[in-house]
């Protein structure tokens, strides 16, 4: 009991003091809000080889991998101190007065994109650094101008405090008012969290079991929130007859490395292949992934329950084991199902289960309808990739896929995810519960933010970015015509 | 039961059409769809006068407010034509390859958006024109490229039939193909379209209680999709004391025709009027508002309903009647309710209750800290509304107003919108599900997208706005940097 009242005062702290600033947060200068950003990420930087060092004690994750994720992570809070400082994510527009408005006389209105309010970000298991607690969401949250109060994820929970203390100490350093950012723990603190009704604002990045019972709570608040949960995807391969013929060894090595790169616990893991049926492809893809040596899961329950999602494939008759192993061990080895397309798309409901570790399905083909027939069985997908050539007619194929996933990619492999201006990860559900946003790239920042328009206000009251004479050099849309900023570039 | 089954029936025939014609709508070509829509419009304009006819008999609303209305809604079809044609909308974003990106070289990544698919449309009861079958909802989902299923308001049968035979005969012969529009009818028929799997997005405007319902059942399905409901507004109305001594006899005008327009059935009917105690504004309020007739209402169910929610005020011991009446007769007077800014903050809960019809609370009060203490009381609002002067020190009610509203104006009156880019309609909760999005102006296209990513695709697969060349000729953002289109205005 004195545990949950604990738990019960941490969160009411964190929510009193952010419910607090909110106001003085979405009138700070998007430049200050830069400046924190950046000086989150020169602290987290300069504490670099502490912290990778106690990410790997606790997630099992390698120190090239997770020195890379670092990297990632403070480019994502430098980037977005930049998308802050060049305020274009602020969407401003402008219409004049105009009395000639061919539905009757027109107002003058404007409008920009405000922070919504207090946000909750649900820390991953998967990515200690990048989608945890200074990961990208709380960094796009910070430039929008959002409170944030981080769920730490129980498997690193030492390095979810080290990066809090670190984070807490630059805002501070550089001014940040209290309650901008706040670490809470426990999963009933965090179903605490979305009820709160404060928040305004959730974001999550886990399974679809936990993502959707955070969704639900969302949804059945009095005050329903938007709940941008990432809930599961298995990222679909299509190797063209072609590609197979003419690159057999690269593709099956690129996909037995993807499958497996930090043993399959990737959101963006490849989970299922599909090879023509004639080509010798598919025995190179068991021998690729039958090669490589398996590794330690981010915690036992990660590992006990991607064994628990083999079970139901291991049981199927129709499904072969072609390497690896579904039996429980310490460390899982690669593991390779093999069915044919006839068989997939008869079971797709099961067959198109995800499994988070290195797993996937071989799926052999015998006619590009056969292909497409499997790609209109998907629900929807974070990625979706064609290995094919030149020469390949794939229109239909890239109109079905762009149509079930966020990402369509040519010829590479879905687990790298460039933090980028035209990133979209995310996807029709379940690959998301909000199909409109992503949650990596400039982009994510949108999350965080709503429109408000002004009518025939006076300027001295307007948002600075709205003000006529333009004193933050935002690019913006006046009267239905896109106005560059004043230099192109002004970071 | 065989009404049922012909529900069913209706219903099925629609979806099913809608989902077979989504992919061919989402690659038809933007100029294409905006030939529909002003071929619908067209055919509207040509029939101005029966429609508008027609609709005075079924909705009670004058016939100059119709016609104005069905103005506003071939506009808007023809503004959203363009919208189309101009392209903005996709947000095409590219990134070109660069190795030198500091998290790691980036690969070629382009962004654009598309049609999430079949759509409903929830026909507003007092918008019988523009919230209604060939509304800007319609409009907007036909531009961004995803079929139409409108659900008809019972209010108005008739005009629904009338209009979708127009909205039918224009697409069919401008070429569009079989599923691009349907109209259903009956609640039943509502929500099992709501609950429909091949159903991607919905868009609502009515009551908070029916659009919550369906929200709930947007929200649990197996896969829940947006859902874009307009839930309820009280519109709120700050005079600060300047105002309210310069112009009384404008403010007192002004407000009592914005809150009896089409007898006070607007959303954005301003409900609550904040005046200073010591100022004759109120008395000349009260003088104003009574002595403007009655009038019908859209329905007798509506009617039925606003008395009905006038119960709870009138039963109050602490708000006093200053105008009209609230006993149930035909055509309901004009009705104005009194009380304190103290009483209206301690009681917020119950007095921000909506009332739709012609009916709102004026509010004395005698300082600055109690203005602002009743606009923190606010829940979401579509609109705010300040009356005031130049020398009104007004930047913190403007800040609280803009975190509560997603429109705030300036000597004004909430009651017209007018349909342009920079609109806002919409709002945090109740005023909206989804306080990112608009359901007036352009940006209300929007509700209908979701972003694509497409990496390293080759060009003559990428859609025509990502395209290298820039085929279409759309405005984009290259490496980050906002490039306008070739011509400033294509269309």
């Amino acid at each position: 009991m004195s545990e949950t009242n604990g738990i019960t005062a941490e969160l009411e702290t964190a929510m009193a003091d952010a419910a607090d600033v909110a106001p003085t947060l979405a009138a700070s200068l998007t430049t200050t809000r830069a400046g924190w950003l950046r000086a989150i990420a020169d602290r987290l930087d300069a504490d670099a080889d502490a912290l990778v060092e106690l990410a790997m004690r606790e997630s099992h994750l390698t120190k090239p991998r997770l020195t890379g994720e670092l990297v990632r992570t403070t480019f994502q809070l430098r980037l977005f101190a930049q998308v802050a400082q060049e305020g274009r994510f602020l969407e401003a527009t402008i219409d004049h007065a105009d009395p000639e408005w061919p539905m009757g006389a027109r107002p003058d209105l404007r409008r920009v994109l405000r922070p919504l309010g207090p946000a909750a970000v649900f820390a991953a298991s998967n990515f200690p650094f990048a989608f945890s607690v200074a990961g990208g969401d709380t960094a796009a949250a910070i430039a929008a101008g959002a409170p944030v109060v981080v769920k730490a994820h129980s498997a690193h929970p030492e390095l979810s405090r080290a990066v809090a203390t670190h984070v807490q100490a630059a805002l501070a350093a550089s001014g940040a008012p209290r309650g901008v950012f706040a670490l809470v723990e426990g999963r009933e603190t965090g179903r605490a969290l979305v009820s709160d009704p404060r928040l305004t604002v959730a974001t999550f990045t886990g399974s679809l079991n936990g993502g959707r019972a955070l969704f639900d709570l969302a949804a059945a608040r009095p005050e329903p929130i938007p709940f941008y949960g990432e809930l599961g995807s298995i990222n679909p391969v299509f190797v063209t007859p072609a590609a197979a013929a003419s690159r057999p060894e690269q593709i099956a090595d690129g996909f037995a490395a993807s499958m497996t790169l930090s043993v399959g616990q990737f959101c963006t893991k490849p989970g299922v292949l599909l090879v023509p049926e004639s080509s010798p492809l598919g025995d190179l893809v068991v021998a690729a992934v039958g090669a490589i040596a398996g590794g330690p899961m981010l915690s036992d329950g990660m590992r006990d329950g991607y064994f628990a999602s083999l079970a139901p494939l291991a049981a199927r008759d129709d499904v072969e084991l072609l390497a690896g192993s579904p039996d429980r061990v310490e460390q899982p080895t690669p593991t390779l199902y093999g069915t044919d397309a006839h068989t997939f798309v008869a079971h797709a409901d099961e067959l198109l289960e995800e499994h988070f570790g290195p797993a996937a399905v071989l799926v052999r083909y015998s006619s590009e309808d056969e292909l497409l027939a499997v790609a209109r069985t998907l629900r929807g997908q974070l990625t979706a990739t064609i290995q094919g050539e030149p020469g390949d007619d794939a229109g239909e194929l890239v109109e079905i896929l762009a149509d079930k996933a966020g990402r369509v990619l040519f010829n590479g492999w879905p687990t790298g995810v460039s933090v980028t201006y035209a990133q979209q990860h995310g996807g029709p559900y379940p690959a998301t519960t909000a199909p409109h946003f992503t949650s990596v790239g400039t982009a994510s920042i949108g999350r965080f933010l709503r429109p408000v328009a002004y009518q025939d206000t006076p300027d001295a009251l307007l948002p600075p970015a709205l003000q006529e004479a333009n004193p933050w050099g935002v690019p913006r849309t006046v009267d239905g015509t896109v106005v560059p900023p004043p230099q192109a570039n002004p970071a």
